[in-house]
């Protein structure tokens, strides 16, 4: 079975180094012009000429992007089936629309406006209380198109930041830590779960995932676990599914989803008896899902922007190296470490010291260390 | 860094899906005009007319089989480092030499002698005592070119059956169970082995290996690490080297190396901190050696001649799943599942579940089970 990915990045990659070992080839589909996945073959098409030249070839669709137009999805799908749907495209690239679902579906979020205007902000930003983020409505990636509020009076000024017809407005949220949950539901509409992730962000990118997260009430676990699957079967989803929470005294806030395996999932690979992308694949090509259950516990380590001293992390007799092989630059998600141990105290010991050969890996501040 | 691999069947591309994370590319050269690796890119030559355009693309050499011309490998040397050396090729495709090195240095091995006609492959056997196994000095695999003798008067036709001008007679062995250890060497001389895995064949081909194999006596993990590590340094090896040996009361008697990764390490895929075959990219690009430790207990199950119902297989919570993207054929290595468990009680239930999916899987008949 030859599976056709749109995008051809590090999470292709991923994808493919998984899929292999399943008898499965893989075709990338890449409209940046800049494709990094640097395995299976690669149709670099910014023009979008060669869309039924990659259709003619593969007989399954996913991608590993959410950023592609649904158009192109759809269109897809009349000739294969693509997984997930479409539908969970659109919805993830339109925080009102998401915002929307998850209060339909019973999903709590922070309070949120939407404003098209400075003037609308603004009084979003009063009604709500600030602090508040604004957001553009689309096109929403790493940081990008956002602007923080820390009273109306800043509303024009971020208005024209931001530089977008419709922007969606939310209440800060004093949160204990960030986490996500990932989920997989196969073809015939079986769901797993992963245990959740504690995920440290640093200027807008995420730079440490501890899972299972430490310290993490099942009654949180089983909240998560009900969102997602909410989630999973409203949209009829087929593949890994990924939710991003903030949890908070009072429980979990949903902040945004993403149609696709997910950063914070990257410790699967050694630390879960199914990586993510192993599953992503069984779930596209309609194989039964894997056993989503951790090996020990694990912390994933962003490499970012600078390689740093990769022999002295391969010296490590707890590290797994995974690199992505791609030039350093600023920011760039050049690859992770995946830190394994038995217990909580020993991750974070191993942790900092793994992170004394990364450059500019930010202090590992997690509810662990803040705790001891 | 590219890496060139002599060969390109399931060995050579497991090294890739280990090495990819490593940053590695990977470039093919295949003799056989049937290569299978199914990844990278596979240079098909078997005229022999392109090993400078192999050669001109790679930064490194190895070898995923030790049938090649070690000429082939010796002038490749001339040009770019070739891991392991031509000399371990040279041994390893040379019965007489091997066993000669092995005594050399203090490896012991069942009594053989060599003949060259019928009357001293007789006269061997009569001295030896029978039974013995006559075998070509070169060009052996998987039980090709090999007779065994129950009394002196087979000789003739054991020999006319052999039909190559030399054989090695070696001494039958009363063995308890058959038994490898695979170990690597850096560029630095740095060593590690894998614990040892107990392997189980049926007509001639392994169909399971279970690590570390069960109720071993340290000493004879010590043992074999003291043979296997001679031949790594006498040879000044880089990269995987696999000693299968024999077990009896008396201690370990080798059986044959080979220069490579191995069927009996495709457990380390999961079942240790790091595969045999990351460590073999690592050794080969001049990296520090990954931890060997193994990862709670795994018996390998190798797939043979028909898939079976691989979709049971993927449903079996500890079962990782291995596949070549091989047509069937009865005979051929199509692929190999990974069980993991906890206790060898739980594994061997493992196992035989397992192997009820798999067709034609022999009985599962261990150390373990003859106990049990």
């Amino acid at each position: 079975m030859k599976i056709g990915v749109l995008g051809a990045g590090q999470l292709g990659r991923m994808l493919a180094l998984a899929g292999y070992p399943l008898a499965k080839d893989f075709v990338f589909y890449d409209m940046s012009g800049n494709p990094s996945a640097g395995i299976g073959e690669t149709i670099v098409d910014p023009e979008g000429t060669r869309l039924g030249d990659f259709l003619s070839q593969v007989d399954r669709v996913t991608y590993e992007f959410e950023h592609l137009p649904v158009e192109v999805a759809s269109e897809l799908e009349k000739h294969k089936p693509v997984h997930p749907c479409p539908r969970a495209l659109e919805v993830c690239q339109n925080r009102e629309a998401e915002k929307t679902l998850f209060g339909q579906l019973g999903i709590p979020t922070p309070k949120w406006q939407v404003a098209d205007n400075a003037a609308t902000l603004k009084a979003a930003a009063k009604s709500l209380g600030c602090p508040v983020v604004a957001k553009s409505i689309t096109e929403g990636y790493d940081g990008k198109g956002q602007a923080v509020l820390r009273s109306p009076e800043e509303a024009e000024q971020a208005w024209q930041s931001i530089g977008h017809p419709r922007v969606i407005v939310e209440k800060f949220v004093d949160f204990r830590r960030e986490v996500s949950i990932i989920a997989v539901r196969g073809e015939d509409g079986d769901v797993a779960f992963y245990p959740m992730a504690e995920n440290t962000h640093h200027e807008g990118i995420l730079r440490y995932s501890i899972a299972p997260a430490p310290d993490l009430q099942p009654h949180i676990q089983a909240d998560a676990e009900g969102y997602i699957k909410a989630l999973l079967n409203e949209l009829n989803y087929v593949g890994v599914l990924t939710l991003e929470l903030f949890e908070t005294k009072d429980g979990l806030m949903a902040n945004e989803m993403a149609p696709r395996v997910h950063n914070s999932g990257h410790w699967t690979i050694e630390g879960a008896m199914t990586s993510q992308f192993e599953n992503h694949v069984r779930a596209v090509s309609g194989h039964p899902l894997g056993n989503v259950s951790a090996r020990g516990l694990s912390c994933m380590i962003n490499i970012i922007g600078e390689h740093g001293d990769i022999e002295r992390i391969l010296e490590l007799p707890y590290a797994h190296l995974h690199l992505y092989n791609k030039g350093e630059r600023p920011g760039r998600k050049l690859g992770h470490v995946n830190v394994l141990a038995d217990s909580y105290e020993e991750l974070v010991w191993r942790v900092k010291n793994c992170a004394e050969f990364l450059p500019g890996c930010p202090d590992f501040i997690s509810s662990l260390t803040a705790k001891g």
